[in-house]
């Protein structure tokens, strides 16, 4: 941390660089303009880190401004999201597409590409959403093991690329920075590197007003390589850059930086918001010695910027050569993935699956479920790329074939996370994001509490991440409430752009996954149990019935006056509902609800033909009611009779079936939720 | 980390300490016993931590097992909470009341208060809930903040106690352990003191798999006095707590042991889970050197352990001699704080603030409502603490009168707790826990994703944390959809035991704060606008209408055809809507619904007098859907007709009122589906 005490002289640094300054004052003048347009923002980060970032993209950054989906291109990851202006500025100077002027003018307005926080998906350039701090930093991760990943498999020639992070001091507070920085020193991530803003500032004051860390000491004690630069002095951020590239481990680069220089704002936390008093600005840009209209860029400087953007096209234009000269398997891998597409024959290799559970019936915990889909997907899909947060034998994540990921095993493809669930959630978006590999990650349901910020981001950006939640429910047992998932269902699907899964079964676990493993643009959520439960799905079915997210898994026998809804392991509940049910002459339909959003997702006829109007509906699932009642009432009909089976407060430390009876989660209670309602 | 390679000789340790190993031999043989009658569990860190935990208890914890209550005690955290085992034990043995041998019998079984992992409100001694792996360590930094700001006021003579953490590998890596220990460093939490247990395996296996951090260089970069000690050589234990109390900052003690220590899963991560194998225990028994039957102390033994446990007694009688001579103020005011209780002036203080609001009727933000009640509180009520992860200037939680809390000013009651939302969090309800202090910490609403695990704890514990959440909705804004919540009502909502308040204007927002203020068993999440909305209580009320939760707001003109349920910032646009339907002869009711907790705990009675059958039924609120369908269709009724207005996906980046007229939460939205329903 740096408590900056001498102001820099402006005009000896201009002196010394003069064409370097220049193209740093054009994005620090940006800045300066499309705040005060927006009249909101940040100003103070790239001004303070302008320096930095043009030597990064002048020399450093291997990119192609026309071809920014260029898969070898270096990848740039403003974690300090709200210096948002800085990475807008650099995209529209060096030319990419979509990135106007018009687009910078417009800052933070409604249907700009250019939002307050950096929003993938927006522009071209963009490589992941930032702004909820760490999270760029953890994402990075991911993308610098991508890129280790796709190196071992095809080679320095094709894959070769850096992964280079701005990360302020509120990233390296966060708690996610730390299970990031662990996880890279002790991957070796040698192609990433974090360049530190050290401003000293941050919104309540000095940074030392709440941290005193020796922020190059932790680095260090995490096994990364530290390197220490003046930020605003070009031919020492070109050198410390240049060693950067040179070690065998990630290096930070600890850039000591004035945030806001220039204005009188500049070393104060005022500095590190929207600057827009007038007067600051025209005074602030005649220290810069800067003499155009606001959102003017002289063309000869215009054009500087835009030789940087083409920078790379040559190198590119290489790459295209020996990329067209792999062979032609390796080639189709590498492009499919890329489109992320699955391979063509996932859905024969799913459909072989499912006839063979519709005659082996297996009774097993759909955790295992999923590992035996894994199993017989993973060799057939080398894409994915698994792992777990120190719950490998629980999750059941790891198969045989996958190889572990690490410093001397670059083309292992499982990666022992550690206790880090929140660093795996980022890190899998990062896989997602770099592209090429298809990332899954387990841990205990309960902890998506750990993993949130990041399952947020996967499903705000639409990148199909694949989370793992294992012990779904208080049918864990004797771990007791804190493992418990009671509220995490809501939670889960709450949150927009998010498919929920929660199978009942084998078969209902293989088309989930399916689904999940051909998914493009969102995030998969797959909720499995502990404990064992029995094959629901007696017969085949060559369609994907998860798919429609609820269908009728057993009919009413006689006239049906009743239609209990179940996900996961309560659909057996269910079952045995029916059965004491149908014994009284109580015509009974059970719905299996795997997917709650598939099911949203259908037309109203098919949503009606499975949830007619009439019976009475009871919903079983041990978790919170929360949602339920959408089913249960939602859809406009005369139907004014329901009852929910589940959860009210939270669990206990118990055997598993103790804690089902304790909570009346049983047959016997959904029963008589029927009869009472009929 | 250590990856152990020479087995300890357990003769020679026994023989070089002979009684030290009996009594840590009964922590290790319980252990064993519990988890083979469970068959579930862990046994491997009570045993290689006994004998750090049998030196902790006997020469320097400060406790009364008789007395578990002495507010002066030092606090015991076991962050590790899987190895409940060992807290377990340690109760058992020293005697604390209703710790009986028969819990330690029924380990993890139905109605046992000895959980599978150490569960608050079970039992006396068990100062916090742990398992969720980090939060013990974060949770400790809150008592030791609170034992500061208290032996500030009330001078060393009254609070002079240590906070004592055994940490694991896995507490270490969760993320939460870096805000946690860098939030201590910078406080100088001298009276902090962490044992990790240092044993080189977690689940996966050894912690070099997924981990090279050296953590004593890491919490040196904190700020933190490192030792280094075998964790099974009593004398080198007893010298390095002698030390750690020494100190002027918080201290860690690296613990050297080794896990399952004395079985054949010992160094293995094997020896992390449950050992139930009948051999392999008594094989160890024998190793240890114990004869005796599973789950029998010989007596003598007890006996030496329950003098442990009384050990403190002296210290506790001559502490409640002095004080018995704290003057009469002081007194109250501590055994007031201590139990939770408001001071009677609260209500009156509130009231005479909503008097004053009925006649300026402030049109402002509710985070601004928010700083107005607290201006008026933190005078009258001296143990609220606040903070702000960074935000203060936009959480308004900092008021005049406080005070900042650091090194040099231990009496101030507002904390800078950094860019570190999970770790304000944890602190907040170590604060709670320890009692004597009103918490309360504010973040933007977005960010209850990072602080979850920590909010979800509170709940569960049943512990009076208020978590002030501003910024709650697209109504913030620029920032863009990062930063606007949308799903965060219904994961707040969906949390059993949290009462979630969405005031709609100061009056409410001030009768949600006494309402939080005075909740002693649950924690309350405040969740407050950025922009500013007008008075909509304009008469006052003597009553705290938010105490039911939800209250017509307005009644219909003329025959009541729709009724409109609204929170927070929303209720003026159903009031505003409700105007437009009372111009077209449409009367509408207007429902506030700050607390949906609330209003569930009323009676049916009053909840059908304010939502009666038969008027159609809008709800609108800046968020998801999920869970509104109660509230619409979930009372058992005629109705079938209603609608919400609200959100279907995340927000975007731009001016608040843009925003909302572009996702149409609008008073004509509002009015057309009240029109399209009738």
């Amino acid at each position: 941390m740096s408590d900056a005490t001498t102001s820099p002289d402006l005009d000896a640094l201009r002196a010394a660089n003069p064409e370097h300054w220049r193209r740093a004052a054009a994005i620090r003048t940006l800045t300066l303009d499309a705040v005060a347009a927006a009249n909101s923002g940040h100003s103070g980060m790239p001004m303070g880190m302008a320096d930095v970032a043009t030597v990064l993209f002048e020399k450093h950054l291997k990119f192609d401004a026309s071809r920014p989906d260029w898969p070898d291109r270096d990848r740039f990851v403003l974690s300090a999201g709200h210096g948002s202006m800085l990475l807008y500025s650099l995209l529209y100077l060096t030319g990419y597409p979509e990135m106007t002027l018009e687009q910078i003018r417009n800052f933070r307005q409604l249907g700009a590409i250019t939002a307050g926080h950096p929003e993938y998906g927006h522009a071209p350039g963009i490589e992941t959403t930032t702004g909820p701090l760490g999270q760029g930093i953890a994402t990075a991760v991911g993308m610098a093991i991508a890129e280790e990943i796709q190196r071992a498999r095809f080679g320095r020639k094709i894959v070769d690329h850096h992964t280079w992070v701005i990360a302020g001091d509120g990233c390296l507070m966060e708690g996610v920075s730390h299970e990031a920085i662990a996880l890279a020193g002790k991957l070796e991530l040698s192609h990433l590197i974090v360049l530190w803003d050290d401003n000293g500032i941050t919104i309540d004051g000095k940074v030392s007003i709440a941290d005193v860390t020796d922020q190059k000491q932790r680095f260090k004690a995490a096994g990364w390589d530290v390197l220490e630069v003046d930020g605003h002095d070009p031919q020492a951020i070109d050198a410390a850059l240049t060693d950067a590239k040179k070690g065998k481990k990630p290096t930070m680069v600890a850039c000591k930086t004035h945030i806001a220089i220039g204005s009188s704002a500049q070393d104060t936390s005022k500095g590190h918001g929207a600057l827009t008093d007038p007067e600051l600005i025209s005074a602030t840009k005649r220290a810069y010695g800067w003499e155009h209209a606001p959102f003017e860029i002289p063309e000869d400087l215009k054009a500087e910027w835009e030789a940087i953007g083409a920078r790379g096209a040559e190198a590119r234009a290489e790459w295209e050569v020996r990329f067209a000269e792999l062979g032609r398997g390796k080639k189709d891998h590498f492009e499919r993935a890329l489109r992320r597409e699955a391979p063509k024959k996932l859905s024969a290799t799913i459909k072989a699956l499912k006839r063979q559970l519709a005659e082996s019936q297996p009774k097993v915990a759909t955790r295992k479920s999923s590992e035996m889909v894994l199993e017989v997907v993973n060799p057939i899909m080398p894409e994915t790329v698994g792992g777990s947060a120190d719950l490998t034998g629980s999750n059941n994540t790891l198969t045989e074939d996958l190889g572990v990921f690490g410093p001397e095993n670059r083309d292992g493809r499982y990666i022992y996370y550690g206790i880090r669930e929140h660093g795996m959630a980022a890190a899998l978006n990062g896989l997602a994001l770099h592209g090429g590999v298809r990332p899954y990650g387990g841990t205990f349901f309960a902890f998506t509490d750990y993993a949130r910020p990041a399952m947020r981001l996967a499903a705000l950006m639409g990148i199909p991440s694949t989370f793992v939640m294992t012990h779904d429910s208080i049918g864990l047992g004797e771990d007791g409430p804190t493992h418990q998932p009671v509220e995490h269902l809501a939670i889960c699907r709450a949150t927009p752009n998010t498919n929920v899964f929660r199978p009942c079964d084998t078969a209902e676990t293989a088309e989930a996954w399916e689904l999940a493993l051909t998914a493009t643009e969102t995030p998969s959520v797959l909720v499995l149990s502990r404990q064992s439960m029995p094959t629901q799905r007696k017969e085949f079915s060559n369609k994907n019935l998860v798919a429609q997210g609820a269908y009728v898994l057993a009919d009413a026998d006689g006239k049906r006056m009743a239609i209990l809804m179940a996900t996961g392991s309560e659909v057996d509940v269910a079952m045995k509902a029916r059965d004491l049910l149908q014994q009284d002459g109580i015509g009974t339909r059970v719905v299996s609800m795997p997917s709650w959003e598939l099911f949203e997702a259908q037309d109203e006829k098919y949503r009606k033909k499975v949830l007619p109007a009439g019976p009475v509906r009871v919903a079983v699932e041990a978790g919170a009611r929360m949602g339920w009642d959408r089913w249960l009432f939602g859809e406009r009909g005369k139907r004014d009779k329901g009852a929910f089976v589940g959860m009210e407060g939270y669990g206990a430390s118990a055997p598993a079936e103790e804690l089902f009876a304790h909570f009346g989660i049983t047959p016997e209670a959904v029963a008589k939720a029927v009869r009472d309602l009929i």
